[in-house]
């Protein structure tokens, strides 16, 4: 197990090396998320793309450093999107995140998810409504842990308490706040941010939990004094790009 | 009639509601607005969801409380989920807002959203021009009426002064503030606020003014200490999100 | 050569021109940028729209002062929206801007940003690696003019310092701020700003140049009061908004 102050100076690493390395997330994602999720990865110091065009999207996946798939606007493009970016991921060996948004909803959209669960993503980022949805069952750590084992991937399940699990080791992290429920685009962000982690960081565990970390930190140093959801939404983009050892040291929250 | 008291404690009423039940609203939505269309709805305590793909619309929409129709960027596949999505609200019995944006600048969209109008929109939000362009004919509450009247709707014309009408009632809703018009997707959200006010208000005449009155009153909170549109874009969503009776009562200008 | 009083007092101009006529820009862009994009143009006092649908793309731009078009994400329906709107603007004589995204990272962009380099663009809007992607060569006003006097067009290459050329006058902007970089869309916005200023500016060098001062000087001043990206978006705008003759005279640094 790790202490806390192991779990905040292992997310000062991963987030100082996306800051000096500006990795590159190319990010097939939602068009209400997009220039959140853009900004996000801009304020941590990574670089993103958004391109779904098929005839160029292998090329993007094949430069970039890391790949995140999200589900949230299932149009017949952004779908089309998917097989070749994955195939590129595969074989360029990119790490890829996979958030199956709002899979409860539809049927054809939890199949699809399920589908791409067989793709061998690095992270499924997800809440409890969609775990639910995959077929993850409640979200308790043990659930996670079995979900991870048996897809061979690391699970974050984000909600009041984010839980990440790769099978074989659990993190609970209490930091955020309840104003990321409120600002849209927060949890594909989050998804992104994992991303970006697991393009300088091998450990995918350890990458997941250090995104979580950052995000949820910077989340309660917006809070402090953007006290509604339209500042905070600018106010933690600016905790996130300010974030250091410091800060982290003296927040995390991890058991 | 009712007094502006009466109307302050309506658009408390229905805003409260709004924040308990947390109504889901469907929106097909142009992707200008998506995000601060999903922001303000989030603010007001309701749950967005905005996906347009064919396969999965009717199963969102039979999922939510009511249903937004936007035309403000008219890409096939948008214009596609349209059929299927009244379909699924009519079928359901759920309450929806049209939004004919920018009619007024091209023919084919003016037909379409001519053809909307006969699909039985509990209220249409739109603009002068638009209304125009729609056969409203000019911009008194007496031409309001009229159109509401003959094609059994309620319209809510926005400008300076908000005019809402059934055909039997009538309402001039005097707040708000210039800057509003200075962010895009204002309107749209304003429509969105209208569907999330639907879901939890059966009079569709006192749901429209609800949300107008709410969204004017948080517009001359912002623009107190927001004198531009940058910071006022933010400012607005956290007015919004705290809005209250005794602000409401303060400042509602309703006749 | 125009000192750099001179340069103040004509971007000062052009930007008075823009808030007094209130000319429509139609953009072609990117759906991350596409809110921003519309901020942008809104506080400078343009009326933006940015429909994609081919049977309304044509009405769309014959009713609009200017156009953009930017590559951003490269998507079938928008692609497919291009040469309409290239021959509405070409029967309407309006001014076109090309913002060329990206071209670096995929060949089949970059073929098609060399094709409509020759549609005849006022101005082509981008960075040192689009520049090099495009055949422009390295990022010195020399290249910059011999790439605009072969194409007959004006670049505006922007970065550290902006470099604005038609082939006979070359400016380097050295306004700006560094935090503009890590606002997604910010350039695709500059592109937008200078399609506004060639709607009421004929030299379209000129109207490049005071673009791109007006939104360089925006940015130094949101810069003095807002550290982090998050909060500098929304004081960009702001500063755009407000900005004036006197704030242009004391800050503008062209040579």
């Amino acid at each position: 197990m790790h202490a806390p102050v192991e779990f905040a100076d292992i997310a000062a690493d991963v987030l100082e090396r996306v800051k000096r390395r500006a990795p590159r997330v190319h990010c097939i994602t939602n068009t209400v998320a997009q220039a959140y999720t853009a900004n996000i990865l801009l304020a941590a110091g990574a670089v993103p793309s958004m391109t779904i065009s098929p005839e160029e999207i292998a090329a993007f996946v094949g430069g970039a450093d890391a790949l995140l798939v999200n589900l949230g606007t299932f149009d017949a493009e952004r779908r089309a999107a998917i097989a070749p970016a994955l195939d590129a991921a595969a074989q360029g060996g990119k790490p890829w995140v996979l958030d199956p948004v709002f899979i409860e909803r539809s049927p054809a959209r939890a199949r699809f998810a399920h589908n791409l669960v067989g793709r061998a993503p690095a992270v499924v980022r997800l809440n409890l409504h969609e775990f639910a949805a995959l077929g993850g069952g409640d979200a308790t750590g043990d659930a996670a842990a079995r979900f991870a084992s048996q897809h061979d991937t690391v699970v974050a399940l984000t909600g009041a308490t984010d839980v990440v699990s790769d099978g074989a080791r659990s993190a609970n992290i209490a930091n955020g706040d309840a104003l990321m429920g409120l600002v849209t685009g927060m949890g594909c962000a989050g998804s992104a941010l994992i991303a970006a982690a697991l393009a300088v960081e091998r450990d995918r565990y350890l990458a997941a939990v250090a995104a979580l970390v950052g995000l949820g930190v910077a989340g309660e140093i917006a809070a402090a004094d953007a006290r509604a959801p339209g500042r905070f939404a600018g106010s933690i983009i600016d905790a996130l790009h300010e974030l250091d050892r410091a800060r982290l040291r003296a927040r995390t929250r991890v058991s």
